[in-house]
């Protein structure tokens, strides 16, 4: 069965305020690094997933951001999908 | 000055374990979502930043991810940088 990597980037909704990423970015200033004008802290998931096809695969990674990986009150989330050259 | 926009992906190296992304993968198949093989939570962080150029973007992002985006004992960094078409 066919392999397919994935990646879902799960980040809070541009009016849900992010109290860590103003932290980092406070951080940044104290540390030298100028210029930062927006900073936000998100979640990166990286998978694999076995799936007959690609539209199976996206399908179950949909539901899975959707019910698992992302608060959808709060967050929104993207979905990268491509084939994956190592078998398993 | 030039606006960038950027991504800093941080994730686990590759050997060091991550109980909150096995967590995630046996709620997965809980859920009914199946065949995944391989799912691990990092971090993206998006940001804004004002520099010169994109050189000095650069320079001034990968500092920030050594020093304090990422932990390099245990975590590896990716940086995704390009010009940010809106102007501040």
């Amino acid at each position: 069965m066919p392999n397919y990597q994935a990646r879902v980037l799960v980040n809070l909704r541009p009016s849900v305020l992010d109290p860590a990423g103003e932290a980092a970015r406070s951080a940044a200033n104290r540390l030298g690094v100028t210029g930062i004008t927006k900073l936000r802290i998100g979640k990166s998931v990286e998978l694999q997933i076995e799936a007959a096809d690609e539209i199976e695969a996206r399908q179950r990674l949909e539901l899975l951001s959707d019910r698992l990986l992302a608060n959808p009150v709060i967050e929104d989330w993207t979905l990268e999908l491509e084939p994956c050259s190592s078998t398993s």
